[in-house]
């Protein structure tokens, strides 16, 4: 079965929205518990119940109302961020000694961001929790291509190690990473250009072309590791990379197994198979349609697949 | 007072989103009818209360429910595109005649497409009717710059003509237009390259580079001419044309007053003074973020801006 551009999105941006089928969305939504931290109003995330079930929630810290279907971690009036990732991280190392949840034995020393309506940064979280609770996350996704006459433009295409917890063996992204609290999205990208590609820091410095970001709602199925169902709502600060034929990258830690360069027609049709990570396929659609290779005219759902990947995440984002 | 780049996409994409605030939601839609077609389940369009009240509505094939605050068009179990758009043509010339709206002095004899929820062409409208029903309607718009070691990147813009019915005197794309039903719109964008800009068809056909689509829900304001409040959810399919410094846009009908060519700077601040028509103003930002101008770094609403640019219609699209 040949996979079109919007089955593509549909298993990324794979949460319903309400105004399809308001009945269906209240069934799913009903499925997770709103996230709060006291003092703030807003929704931060989504909590499937079986998670909250299984949680260890120190009770010091953390109120549950079953009723309204909401988890909110209690902070003392005058909390700082400090505290609140602090709180964050105790509850978060509990349950991962204890063993409850998968995605915790991917523990990472790694933190990323929470915020605010206002834009204020209310938390740090560690980023192997951060789907439990459902929060926005946000990383760089960069495609590095070379234009040459005979072969038009062509992708380096990176293939995600076999021993890789989360979607291994699939294609990525030539260079794809998140960014953790605090971090520039330009330095994040010039950091993983040379951890999983070894792309010489001055190359991309010089050469890389900030392009846009893609947001939408994807929900963890099983090629993700660890528990199903756990929402992650994402936001992807996009990149491309023209690249001089000398320029090879080449895998330099153990996420990616190789890189070769792609024509067009390949990585259509390893798109249509289903063998990119599907928030990398998305990158690529964004790539097709920013280049002129996706246009209105040969393609059926060119307006819905641009809407679907800018999705106005109805969380508090940077 | 200087505007943001937000501010600018509040005044194009200007109706709320019922997420954000609910109960203002409700306030805002309950002024409009919603517009639907005998044998489609689906909204199609919102029309203004007043509107609905000042129409003259030929009783044979018009349902108005006012509880319900739906307008529907009835036609025949077998009614084909044809009949409808002829029971649309002969509604709107009965207004016309009795000079009911304003907007409608501005006839243009051009038909706009109304789409089905499976993208079937439903009716088409006379283009000047069609902000009277709020249906989706299309365009074009292509920007047009001019690189050189000297200036950097600059913008090739035209003034509207001052004695123009909508938008007197605001700054415009290098090139913009409207899609008429049956319109391809890269053959719509050769088409409105001549008649507006004097661009050769052979440039524009070989050099523009297809580049995505900017979704928004519009509310016409005095500044457009005509009725105020109108629902304009528009769709417009974006260009970029890198010009040969030899080749200058000149004007070729009554539209536009001249062309200057811009720099990056300039343009900001003309942004900023709002002198740009809105949704030209926001075909700008989309082409700051694709060319690396907006960056995550230096733009603290980037999220917000590309999602609002792409707004998930809800109406069917084409």
């Amino acid at each position: 079965m040949s996979k079109s551009y919007l089955d593509l999105i549909n298993e990324c941006d794979k949460f319903p929205y309400p105004q399809d089928d308001p009945a269906y969305y209240q069934q799913c939504i009903a499925k997770y518990h709103k996230f709060k931290i006291s003092g703030c109003n807003a929704v931060l995330g989504y909590i499937p119940n079986k998670v909250v079930t299984k949680f260890p929630w120190p009770q010091e810290c953390w109120s549950i109302d079953k009723a309204a279907q909401i988890v909110t971690l209690v902070t003392p009036p005058d909390a700082t961020t400090a505290t609140r990732s602090e709180l964050l991280a105790h509850s978060l190392s509990i349950a991962r000694k204890a063993d409850v949840f998968d995605i915790l034995r991917g523990w990472r020393d790694e933190l990323y961001p929470i915020y605010g309506p206002g834009k204020e940064l209310l938390a740090s979280i560690e980023r192997s929790g951060s789907a439990l609770f459902g929060v926005v996350t946000y990383g760089v996704h960069m495609t590095a291509y070379v234009k040459d006459a005979k072969h038009g433009l062509q992708i380096w295409v990176p293939r995600r190690s076999r021993t890789k917890q989360t979607w291994p063996g699939m294609l990525d992204n030539t260079v794809a990473g998140g960014t953790s609290t605090g971090e520039v999205p330009f330095e994040c990208l010039v950091r993983e250009a040379m951890e999983e590609a070894s792309l010489p820091e001055d190359v991309v410095r010089r050469h890389a072309k900030t392009v846009g970001c893609l947001t939408y709602v994807y929900v963890r199925d099983a090629r993700a590791g660890g528990e199903t169902g756990l929402l992650q709502p994402e936001c992807e600060y996009i990149y491309d990379l023209e690249l001089n034929p000398t320029v090879i990258p080449k895998p330099c830690d153990t996420e990616v197994e190789d890189f070769r360069l792609w024509t067009l027609d390949d990585v259509k049709v390893a798109m249509a198979k289903g063998e990119f990570k599907p928030n990398c396929a998305i990158v690529l659609i964004d790539f097709f349609v920013r280049h002129g290779i996706i246009t209105p005219e040969n393609e059926k759902d060119y307006l819905e697949i641009q809407a679907r990947m800018h999705r106005r995440l109805e969380l508090p984002t940077k």
